[in-house]
């Protein structure tokens, strides 16, 4: 039903006759044609309104190539629906209005009906795949729940996670328990999302690198596996970690029932692959900061992701971490059509 | 001559009854003692009057009994010596009145005479030294040249680099030279320090970790490697490098004259034991956030890095970065006592 299936297959390390690509924020600034909507309304409405989600999401399909779409739509939502409200500072980033400062205040949080809460999200959802036509999978998302948490404790975004640190060590029963209840929200909140049409979903845990090791499996993957493992009871469809700055677990992530890794780009390929066994597809991870140089250079740097990554299947294209807002867009079509014509010679 | 002496015998791989301790930011706002004389003067006024710098120094030696003293100064210290002025701004942190922005302003950096522009560093040792008795060692410590070039590109503190990782894909040559003017300028400035009478110095790669792994040896540790080959050729004192984040090059940091690597919290010692093939002391790498915890929470963590390293020399104890503001002293003052008598049993 998918016409260009490339990024399911490679999820699942299936053959593919070249290497999927996609860009995480490739619906974004970078874009006129997203600016054009964004000068029209702020971030929250975008997202709050299904026809503009959409758009936005399509947007790369068409402009730039890319082999998938990412619901456009922000990992804050799941607190909100918790009962947490935030609004978007120009600069600044995500505030919210009553941060977690005591363990009585996660004792009263109920998991909210994300069905009717992030209803707009769902539409979103179901929108894009009727616009999409099957041209190429639509992908889902959630942050994971250990992020989501440093921004209920910090209120927003931090620095070095004093007040999160203090809090998980000082109040561990109930930070386990504030996990819990945003993982159970998210299970729902996935499960509805996959309904309504996603082919594919990413958990997104851009803060599981600020902790040891040790926490890291406490605080974070134990959640991430939590939600991965319920959704592959309930349905068929294919997951992506991404654990940014996370190099210390791979193997323990490759031991969930995650189909893909995500990598940023500060992990060598050919180290993840040594890790990970081989088991699990790998996704990235090209520093997006390549896409300041010229195209000679964008292409050296993209073969040699291609040629870490080497013969076989299993491999997504995409960058380490989010494209950054200044990128001109033709140098990212230049890497799109790179990648799509030079990776075939490692699927021979 | 040094009364105690673990640490310069730790970072040789030598024998000791115990673990040293020292902390990094030891001499910070987390003391009352320090904040009283912070009050009084701004952050460039102490660096810059060797009484103060030397007051400050010698506070946690007697406070918290730490093993060794690091003189207290500023890694800016070099930019602004080659002529790049810069304010601290309260909560913002440094910013250079005039950044890089071009090839052409690289090219008329002069290598400046560190013994004149820095001499208030070289007395603020020879001070120290002289009221230091000999107790503990003290270290001495640089920017690397990497971590000082991202400072005067950005202007400042930055969240993902973007200029600098333009400015070096783009003027990749005029990088390279301003890493190496940079270079030869803290060759002189440690050789001085050295003669001024430090024991052992740090190399801080602050953002080392920002890079991928080929940015990192082509841009950052290339450099390190050269100031610290440079120094073993002239003088006789250890070395340690602490590139914070960065795992992907560990293996390549004790292929250098380097005595010691410092590990964040990130990298578990384990790892870093087999990667660098027990050729190197290591140091660090408790959270440093483990200090927001209570005392039997501390004393299991720090007992858990003390059995990661395991039995036998060339362990140093720190945490993974710099001892966070608001930490309790009486909480670290337990953590140095705990590791002073229970590393006994890993040295017998």
């Amino acid at each position: 039903m998918i016409k260009n299936d490339l990024l399911i297959k490679a999820a699942k390390m299936q053959k593919t006759e070249r290497t999927p690509i996609w860009i995480m924020r490739q619906a974004g600034r970078y874009l006129p044609e997203y600016r054009k909507i964004r000068e029209k309304a702020d971030f929250l409405t975008m997202i709050k309104t299904p026809e503009l989600a959409t758009e936005v999401t399509i947007q790369p399909v068409d402009i730039i190539g890319v082999d998938a779409a990412i619901i456009f739509s922000d990992i804050l939502v799941i607190p909100e629906a918790m009962g947490f409200e935030y609004s978007m500072q120009e600069k600044v980033g995500p505030k919210f209005k009553t941060p977690i400062v005591s363990a009585n205040q996660i004792r009263k949080i109920e998991i909210p009906d994300v069905r009717e809460k992030l209803n707009y999200v769902f539409e979103a959802v179901k929108m894009t795949k009727s616009q999409l036509n099957g041209k190429v999978p639509l992908i889902g998302f959630s942050g994971s729940p250990w992020t989501l948490l440093t921004y209920l404790i910090e209120g927003g975004s931090s620095k070095n996670f004093g007040k999160t640190k203090k809090f998980i060590l000082n109040e561990r029963k109930a930070a386990h328990q504030l996990l819990e209840k945003i993982s159970l929200t998210i299970i729902e909140y996935l499960s509805i999302k996959i309904e309504s049409g996603i082919d594919i979903y990413q958990i997104f845990d851009s803060w599981g690198g600020v902790l040891s090791k040790s926490h890291y499996l406490e605080f974070s993957l134990k959640y991430i596996d939590l939600i991965i493992s319920e959704l592959k009871k309930r349905y068929n469809i294919p997951s992506i970690i991404f654990s940014k700055g996370v190099f210390n677990s791979l193997e323990e992530m490759s031991e969930t029932q995650a189909n893909v890794i995500s990598l940023d780009w500060t992990i060598p390929i050919d180290f993840a692959k040594k890790v990970t066994n081989n088991k699990k597809s790998l996704q990235g991870n090209l520093d997006p900061t390549i896409l300041y140089a010229n195209e000679t250079e964008i292409a050296k740097e993209a073969e040699k992701v291609l040629a870490e990554f080497g013969n076989g299947n299993g491999h997504i294209f995409n960058l380490g971490h989010g494209i950054l807002p200044d990128i001109e867009p033709s140098k990212l079509k230049f890497l799109v059509d790179y990648v799509k014509s030079e990776s075939r010679k490692y699927h021979e």
